[in-house]
């Protein structure tokens, strides 16, 4: 299953991609859609309003996630050829709901910012409340998987030591198009799928999520041994090489800018780099 | 005024506290009552139901706020101590709602720890809607003050860079016991208050909130400047010396521990450290 959130004249509203459009599944969001324990049967009626797809304007696939947790440093071949060792355990820190934006909304320039980056990333959706998640716990409690572009000002990640602040900008971080189920994917949760990210139609960073060096079922048992995760919270798992605060020489988006942000079998994030 | 949230057979409940106990403001948490924009006025009602104040079960002062955010690195005293500058930008990282527990509720100590330590903070809760803060609509944006401690897992915020997995464990944050509004505080959004904080009946930690590098009214400003703050949000402005994890040798909590978090004026948390 597809399943998306878009927004009509009446609010937004959670769908399911159909042959026939976006079929209305009579919930606010897909974060609401979830909260139900039998979401996918739920999700799977055939009968609703249907909206066109090619108008369709999308929200964050889940508008107001309870908690957005972030993956730094997790593409084994960047963290290698950077000459640095794996990883024992996952870095993570935080963005707030508030940065989340649709899959062709425009990405906010903060004046206050001039080093914006991109960050082309694999997300977790959460579809079931598990702490200190087993194994076959972590797998069941994964909704499905999304795109995210962790868009970050680096002079503010780097102000201080806490990265926060260069990740959490108001309206600068694209999620969506669409949750995908893991069935419908190659490689189910541990996806062997080309993740890549343009900018201007040039091809910044290209990789492979099976890269990863912690997944998405190994991020859910480790993140639910700290706290519980609830439906639609949301895991993004880190990105490969290629941002532009790593290049010679720096490069950052500019106002006009177009980003896309794909992952095959998943989808694609369109967007616009516009100054606030 | 003084605003709490409590625990009754029929759930939480926004509360103001009156001579005869807490009245009942007819809201399921203070964050609801805040959310209404004339909130004080409605926060001002003399009648209700009152709930007797000595058995009341205290909730977190807002029980699902949508951002926690904290700052590192705060007091002057300590940071010269230290043989630091001050900062020029104030340090964040966050914290997620499954954090928070109520102004006597147990700690939990979760077996993956072994190196739990506390944290006194003077915190701020958002009564309004802003972005951007000018100094005035920052002042305004505060709905009042209240007494936080940032219990910290020091093994798992130092596992990588960033601080986050050690700072968000479930059911770890006490925060509360009341919302004071500036007016009834020394210093009143600027208080200069003394700030405790007392394991087993021995002083840890003892500051003045007036040693503050970035005040509440500063730390509004900078984080609406990412971001839009919201009502209920909390924002934790950092700790003084005295931590456990500082001490030779370093010193944590252990099953039955006490830790008492006081600032005058304000109110004291008191809660028990308990292996989960």
């Amino acid at each position: 299953m597809r399943l998306a959130t878009i927004r009509t004249s009446a609010g937004t509203r959670a769908v399911r991609l159909t042959a026939d459009g976006y079929l209305d599944l009579g919930y606010a969001d897909v974060g609401e859609l979830l909260s139900n324990e039998d979401w996918a049967s739920r999700a799977a009626v055939s009968e609703g309003d249907v909206h066109p797809a090619r108008a369709a304007d999308l929200a964050p696939v889940v508008t107001r996630p309870g908690k957005v947790l972030c993956v730094g440093l997790n593409y084994r071949t960047h963290i290698l050829e950077m000459g640095r060792g794996l990883p024992e355990h996952p870095t993570l820190f935080a963005k707030f709901a508030e940065s989340l934006i649709g899959a062709r909304d425009d990405v906010e320039l903060p004046p206050e910012s001039d080093a914006v980056d991109w960050e082309a990333e694999l997300a977790v959706v959460i579809g079931k409340t598990v702490r200190r998640a087993s194994e076959d716990e972590a797998e069941r409690a994964i909704a499905g998987l999304t795109v995210l572009n962790d868009v970050s000002m680096r002079d503010w990640q780097f102000r201080t030591k806490e990265w926060l602040q260069g990740k959490t900008f108001e309206a600068t971080t694209p999620v969506g198009p669409v949750l995908v189920t893991p069935d419908e994917l190659p490689g189910g949760l541990r996806p062997a799928v080309s993740i890549s990210c343009g900018v201007n139609g040039e091809v910044m960073q290209k990789a492979d999520t099976s890269d990863l060096v912690f997944g998405p079922v190994d991020l859910v048992r480790y993140a639910s041994t700290i706290l519980t995760l609830r439906p639609g919270d949301i895991i993004a798992t880190g990105t490969p090489g290629g941002v532009g605060h790593a290049r010679t020489p720096a490069r950052y988006l500019a106002d006009g800018d177009t980003v896309v942000t794909e992952i095959a079998g998943i989808g694609r994030l369109d967007n616009t780099a516009r100054a606030a």
